[in-house]
């Protein structure tokens, strides 16, 4: 440790083996990394009691859990920075009872998530994903004209969630020609779309269900099997949020029996696993977690984590901050 | 043929044997059809000298070439009615020179293939179909994290043939966050989009190029192997028009040596037959000419096709001329 490294603030990296951080070189100016995983054999626990007394902010990379042990070993922390605009795998109770503060990439990913989850909307109703397989299979020449998808334009859209993503979305399908609703923790006044209170109306008036919103104790399995059937044979549900928003077992048995048109799917219960059952199906459309993968939403992220961390320890007002109640 | 059927206005049914037309109940309320298919053995050369001088309109279904051999048998032919948007399969020389009026599709389609070229560029650009493909290949678990995808908003996207649905590309890709630019017979003095005189300008200044405009003997091959290297290593090309006005055999090329990004493609030279080299490619989508197989086109499709018959036989202004000159 050089004698200008030991003046700069102190940060834990917080990960998973399989998540390496991309841009550690601009962390490293504004801040001396501490990286258990770089430690060892020294086991992560023995590395935290060691380094305890320093440690007064935490970088939690991707979904690696910050839990209560976690925090209990480190009695100096005083913020959590994840690096994911959902922060489920943080426990949130015991951030709040030791008033530990956290942040999330706030908007870093919005515009890209939107985006991804129009894509995957327009791709499961027009069987754009469908047509490709067909032709990858050489199966054009033989079987000559396709099955008819169904026009965007004029469809219900519910957004399940109007934060950030969920408005981007909506400005996105707007200019397709769709008319808006949207179920969330209170009503917006600054938008204009028709509000539900609760996503059973949201989904019965709708078209399409959009699922965007923060996965918590509230919102799990909250796309549960009597909102799909709401949504009725011909709905289509796009999820970009989290896979646990919605009852997956349900989902897939509803698409088998062919009682909601189809689903666009973006995350999974249990990834990197995706229910076999859906392999097969062509009204559906499966995509590996990538609604955040590009240079763009990784480039913003930095910044977002970067200036968190510039904030806390400069006592300016951060940049993301999660309300915890 | 009942007696009422014996008033009713004449219409020649000209298809290929694929192309059936599925609403003809709509067309029998309003006119006697004649299709030369139905009544086989006799050959259609032979039907239509039968039927010739009582056969003033034709209805052209889907590319069923309207040929000048077809135009000399029906010397009191008056308007050709195509069922499709591009009418490059009729002899629009031949057509000018016997005073014959064309009418094409007009915009009934062009919100279901804004919608596609849309949906289509997303895909490439964000990896949808590639994604898809790695899901259902099982490769998830092992493979882990997907490539990076690039960030449709910030995009210079060049419209080539600012027409009806090309404007829809462009009202779309707008509320996506992207600068749009076009090319096109003229500049329009209606919108505010960059006008480029000349494909490649426009190329030179875009990341993306749009392909929707008309196929005829100026456009054919207009986006050749200069247009696309202006275009460049990262460029990305969605073609919504026809096969033929891009150079395929170049297209395929450059996809193969890594001199332009990737292409999305609804339509090729030579359907249903598609290039067997860009089967295999992770930054190409491929799908089998389906950008307006939506109930929603047909409807509008069926509206303007009997419309513009219904003008025709009553003097009034037809609903989607063709302009022959």
């Amino acid at each position: 440790m050089s004698t200008q490294e030991q003046h700069l603030p102190v940060v834990l990296i917080h990960r998973l083996p399989a998540f390496n951080l991309s841009f550690t070189s601009r962390l490293h100016t504004h801040f001396t990394l501490l990286d258990p995983l770089l430690h060892s054999p020294e086991s992560t626990e023995s590395f935290l009691t060691r380094h305890a007394t320093s440690i007064r902010a935490l970088l939690s990379v991707g979904p690696t859990p910050v839990t209560s042990e976690t925090l209990s070993l480190l009695p100096a922390l005083e913020i959590v920075v994840c690096s994911s605009a959902g922060i489920d795998h943080v426990d949130i109770h015991e951030c709040r009872q030791r008033g530990v503060l956290v942040t999330s990439a706030g908007n870093a990913f919005s515009e890209d998530v939107a985006d991804y989850a129009v894509a995957l909307l327009i791709d499961v109703l027009r069987r754009v994903s469908a047509g490709n397989r067909f032709v990858r299979a050489g199966l054009w020449p033989e079987h000559g004209e396709s099955p008819l998808g169904s026009k965007l334009g004029g469809k219900r859209v519910g957004i399940v969630g109007l934060g950030s993503i969920g408005s981007e979305v909506a400005k996105r399908l707007m200019a397709f020609g769709c008319s808006i609703a949207y179920t969330s923790t209170k009503k917006k006044l600054a938008v204009s779309y028709t509000f539900y209170e609760n996503v059973n109306d949201l989904a019965a008036n709708s078209n399409i269900l959009i699922v965007c919103c923060a996965l918590t104790d509230q919102t799990r399995h909250m796309i549960n099997k009597d909102v799909m059937t709401a949504l009725g044979k011909e709905g289509v549900i796009v999820n970009v949020g989290r896979g646990a928003l919605i009852d997956e077992k349900e989902l897939v048995q509803l698409l088998l029996r062919g009682e909601i048109g189809g689903a666009g799917l973006d995350v999974y219960e249990n990834e990197p696993h995706v229910p076999k059952e859906l392999l097969t199906l062509d009204n559906v459309v499966l995509s590996p977690h990538l609604a955040v993968l590009t240079p763009e939403s990784f480039a913003a992220l930095q910044d977002v984590i970067v200036g968190n961390l510039l904030a806390f320890f400069s006592k300016k007002p951060l940049l993301s901050q999660v309300q915890l109640d």
